[in-house]
């Protein structure tokens, strides 16, 4: 049950033990901040597709934890521009003995394509629209910190849940947790029956709903996730069905008082910056909360005592 | 008047002491080289406009002083792509606390705009055609280093002083230092009045010359601009006026011996690399000194004690 | 004889001595792996082309050392999209002070332009189609761990001929071993004359063949490269011969048992991945190999008590 050299694909190589235990870890590293602990160890960072956020953040808990980084933020930087496979780029960044492959790639799959391969553990940073765990990890973190259990949530899940992968793992890591969940969104964004039906074998309750309204007021926790324009085949799909979800302050008013909002950002206009002063939004604790758990959890790939 | 967790955002925000401060303490760092006295501090280098000179200039600065650095090194890398807004993807930086944010970006005002929102400090790298004050400090450390004094000194400042921020900075900074300025360009980019009137104001002396050698004869200090591509409407007028300014060794022969030649780089065709070897030039002194200065201004914001 | 500051622009710049003295050093570190014997020496990465291989390799090479790095990935990070001549942009990075530049840009002969101008050594991480003498000491120190004898080898070499620069760079540096050659090439892609000339003059035998057949029998080596796309100078041309030089398993029928199999790579359809799970394959060791390569040279360069 170990972590250590693990590959971290999906938020399904998780159990809720190890779950619980990056958590906790989270919580030491969110107290005591940067340590050296782990001076000499390398991350290499292979970013296929741009990410500012999930990049700097790995870069940052890896610095934070005393290590250092190498890698590339853009697949442009790189060899693929001159036709070379991903097999061949993570072959190579394998055989340099890095302590993990730290990886974000536009296509699915694409980091179980490299774990197969790559001696050193992979960590998931984003496969095109399938999973990103760490992003659900610090959700998870978040959530916890503001309510203070993670246990028997109501949460809603707005936007664009077909081709969002942090809703996808958000939902798995949450499963654990005894939830109920209301997926919100258009029916063309409608999350996909696999995951439905992983829910029902799990006996977990939930509804889909198209309106939030209906939902709202018995909500825990709202994430809202943005409608990802470079998953559209089309520029006017994108264009018909961006407006229709906008998260404002108006949203407070048949909510729980301590209903909290949580967005994994990028967002553009499903959330409103109105939103940002009160103390339901929890978006940029999120982004806060990702260092520690980004370093709890290298740290026990990397091997902490357990 | 301690610098210490300071915004610096413009040479404006800083009074004569707090220079003359900088200035000898950058000395300091140029006799001692790299150290490791900042070990574990670490920038984010947010260059949302591509820079070599500076982006590796504060990346090392910091490298000198035992710290690290992360960040990005053009949009094209970032969130920005997705239509993140400059003010979320400042607020996602400062909430990895980062022990300085220093930031390049095309827009006026954006540096201003990012240390309103941030709780760590932002230095301004050049915000548009505004600001850019770690190279006035620059400049002025070089002409200290090399006149030995900045009082009293004659400076003709050249080239397109409409959009050239590394010129609207000097000007504020020099002024501390009952300066004389000639300002030689074209009529169309003259400088703007605003920066005439603060001179009136603080009665600095100053004319306006269309004609270099109308005033080389008495100038201590000639500092050339380019004529930045990216800031005109369109390219006939950047054509038309290109060719008008550029300094070539004839310049010496009217000038003072000891006149000196900067430019904050990159230069294109105003200023002929044949100046390069003569005593004159001190342009390469220029980017040699920034690592100092740039070393003297975070030490004095992470916390030196004064 | 001592490496200390050198440039190290082609392998027609080392020794038969010093070039055995770096696989030896390579040797060791291979062994070693990580050090921090270079604490505080900094590697500016100034990358005009990008590279993932080459810029990760040095990049970890530095870490593996204890070291830093500064720079950049591609040119479209820098200045010389506002137009700065190469010369320019290497005399600031050497005014600032780091203590090797390490070069990869599309011109040949750029990086004896650089070493011209810097104090700071310069290492030549590949000037377009003229050199690379860095992968030429991984390809010597891949075959010595292979073979155990650099000497009395067999080396087909097979592919681009004309423009691959890493095959120039490796003929000139298998020279010093008694080697035996055959270059295998379409006549479009066939090598240049000055380095036949070069062999001639050394006494070194070679052939040339457009069929690798005609010599497998007898090969120790074979050397595959990539038809370098971006050096042609239209598609139909290289559409035209791409297809004739795939190297698949069928190789090893007429083949020594124990040929050896290199490629630079990245590579495109010229060598199967069929090839990459049989022994005789030793281009991911290659990769490997890479590091303890560029550590020992860097080492030189810094200065190991020899």
């Amino acid at each position: 049950m170990s972590l250590h050299k693990r590959d971290i694909l999906s938020v399904k190589d998780l159990t809720k033990e190890e779950i619980v235990k990056i958590l906790e870890l989270a919580k030491w590293y969110a107290a005591k901040g940067r340590t050296d602990h782990f001076k000499g160890k390398v991350a290499a960072l292979c970013f296929f597709e741009p990410s500012t956020r999930t990049f700097v953040s790995f870069d940052l808990a890896m610095k934070y934890l005393g290590g250092s980084t190498t890698g590339f933020q853009s697949a442009g930087a790189t060899s693929i521009a001159k036709g070379e496979s991903l097999q061949d780029t993570i072959k190579t960044i394998d055989s340099y003995g890095v302590d993990v492959i730290i990886m974000r790639h536009p296509q699915i799959g694409s980091a179980k394509t490299a774990a197969d391969i790559a001696k050193s553990p992979v960590v998931n940073a984003g496969d095109g629209s399938n999973e990103h765990p760490t992003q659900s990890l610090v959700d998870l973190y978040t959530i916890q910190e503001r309510k203070g259990d993670l246990n028997n949530l109501h949460i809603g899940v707005l936007g664009d849940l077909k081709n969002a992968r942090t809703v996808h793992s958000l939902i798995l890591a949450l499963s654990h947790f005894s939830p109920r969940f209301s997926f919100i969104s258009p029916k063309e964004l409608a999350i996909d029956d696999s995951y439905k039906e992983e829910l029902k074998r799990k006996s977990i309750d939930f509804r889909e709903v198209e309106n939030v309204n209906e939902v709202i007021g018995s909500l825990d926790v709202l994430y809202v996730t943005r409608l990802q324009k470079e998953r559209f085949e089309t520029l006017e799909e994108y264009e018909k069905l961006k407006g229709s979800y906008n998260i404002g302050r108006s949203i407070l008013e048949g909510a729980k008082k301590d209903l909290i909002i949580l967005h994994p950002l990028p967002r553009i206009d499903e959330l409103s910056t109105e939103l940002d002063a009160v103390e339901n939004a929890a978006y940029f604790q999120q982004t806060k909360d990702s260092i520690a758990v980004r370093q709890a959890l290298l740290a026990l790939i990397f091997g902490v005592p357990s």
